[in-house]
């Protein structure tokens, strides 16, 4: 996939790996960003997979900067820097811009539920404000199944009013294809990135730019596929074998999952590690996990293979 | 109230001042504090009405070290300091113990949903461990309504058995007498403060130790009242008129509402001010809640009249 401005394709929000004493761990996060973009697809570092909330506003800043230090094409990049914060929101998405990153993707404050419109158009205004940045692309990330604090369609419209150029797109995560559907009627070139693949041929169909999905960390080659050729007469037949994947690894809990895939096609266990609160699956699950990509013809061609536990 | 270990009596969740640029505004705050203490309540600074998670972690450390050098007492200071980040928790909680801070109000990592008591457990253990230090007073921060994670009984549990004398006690704002009680019944000599002073009565007859309470920012004295003469005849009086009081100012936007009361009792109209994603009153509702607290006598005796917009 040729670079290009706005950000279009497929974006996956990269799992953060860890070290035994759960810092962290740049290195092999640099080397797993590597091969996502092997495979065309993007880094939506810092998202919910990516266990960003575990991670302090210092901890997101490093990991940025050895990113781009180690090489990882920061056009390619679109953070998570929504923050409960304004403070850290701003710092995050300051440093992001610096760093030359394409897009910004922001969940709103989430720590008060039932909060208005005018108290969220002035939280991402306040962050756009004072970053006061032209090179700024802003995704705003729509989960109200984890955050609890929605993106409407009457926000989307006083921010795009706002800041037009500067807020780019949406992440919608609503599980929702009618509210995906319901963003693309009503903001024409607005970039829609879908939740996950399951509806990214719905979305490419209907004007959509996308997707990021947490999938992506693990099955980025055939998702990509489906992004590139989703005109083509194959199209529907990829999006059936893209859908086999994710509706086997989704009856799993989703991020211990994504950890646990890794580990065991790199051989490397420590991958499989989370922060609390979030646990690794038990033995049982992971066995019946893996056998069943197994069972599935699953493979991850040219993932980084670290000797096991070298890292660790 | 004479300082006793462990804490005991009404604290307030302090609200937090900002500058005219958001800044967080520690001379304001300090001045708060000792005004709190002359009515003898202590200082939950960094609570849900505080906006703590409108802070950045440097912002909170800030804070604490400018209330501590200025002379607060940090044995009746119990900040909140349970973040999503296990490693600003942990960073926090850390701070405080140095400081000497009396004990440590957690919220539960509250991003993810659904998530285990096995990993919340991890999480409170690993901030435990990590502080590492014998003076730490866990108190846990059960608010659903907000958090959306809950901290149930069989964690409390967990948590006292294997810290017992660290983990000291729980603020329940769960809004349910029955979960409040639950608690006390369950855990004789646990440290167990209602979520606020309409059951503080009911708290200390079944074993409670006091109350942490949004409304002891405005109306300290006589909630302090009331704590330290639960066991007079005058007790079920005393709630009687506390309740007048809380069950008005609740009818309005909680925090706006504090800081509203603040800025018109203390003349200083920059305590108003509230980072987004929280807006301050509209004229309609704060005339409405100044008019309504007149009527009732409401006072703020003693509060620090500052110049109007001084601080601004």
């Amino acid at each position: 996939m040729t670079e290009t401005t706005p950000m279009r394709g497929v974006l996956s929000p990269v799992i953060t790996p860890f070290t035994a004493e759960l810092a962290p761990d740049a290195e092999r996060l640099i080397a797993q960003c590597r091969w996502l973009l092997s495979k065309n697809v993007g880094l939506a570092v810092f998202g919910t997979n990516s266990e960003a909330n575990s991670l302090s506003v210092d901890e997101k800043l490093m990991l940025l900067e050895r990113l781009v230090e180690g090489g990882v094409d920061p056009k390619r990049m679109m953070p998570g820097t929504g923050c409960c914060a304004l403070s850290d929101s701003v710092t995050l998405t300051k440093r992001a811009v610096e760093l030359g990153c394409g897009g910004a993707l922001m969940l709103p404050p989430f720590y008060y539920k039932g909060v208005s419109d005018d108290g969220l158009f002035r939280n991402f205004a306040e962050i756009i404000e004072r970053v006061g940045d032209d090179r700024l692309r802003v995704y705003l990330y729509h989960i109200p199944p984890v955050s609890q604090v929605p993106i409407t369609l009457g926000l989307i419209d006083r921010l795009l009013k706002a800041f037009p150029g500067i807020v780019a797109g949406v992440k919608d995560s609503s599980g929702d294809w009618n509210n995906t559907k319901a963003m693309l009627d009503a903001f024409p070139g607005f970039g829609v990135f879908a939740g996950n693949e399951l509806i990214l041929l719905d979305n490419m169909r209907h004007g959509g730019v996308g997707c990021i999905s947490a999938t992506a960390n693990v099955n980025p080659g055939p998702i990509h596929e489906l992004y590139d050729g989703w005109q083509t007469p194959e199209a529907d037949r990829m999006q059936a074998e893209v859908n086999e994947i994710r509706k086997f690894v989704q009856k799993f809990p989703m991020i211990p999952s994504l950890k646990r895939i890794v580990a065991h096609y790199s051989g490397d266990a420590g991958w499989a590690k989370l922060r609390p609160p979030l646990m690794e699956l038990t033995q049982d699950q992971a066995t019946e996990l893996l056998d069943g990509l197994d069972e599935r013809g699953f493979a991850m061609p040219g993932l980084p293979r670290l000797q096991k536990g070298a890292a660790d």
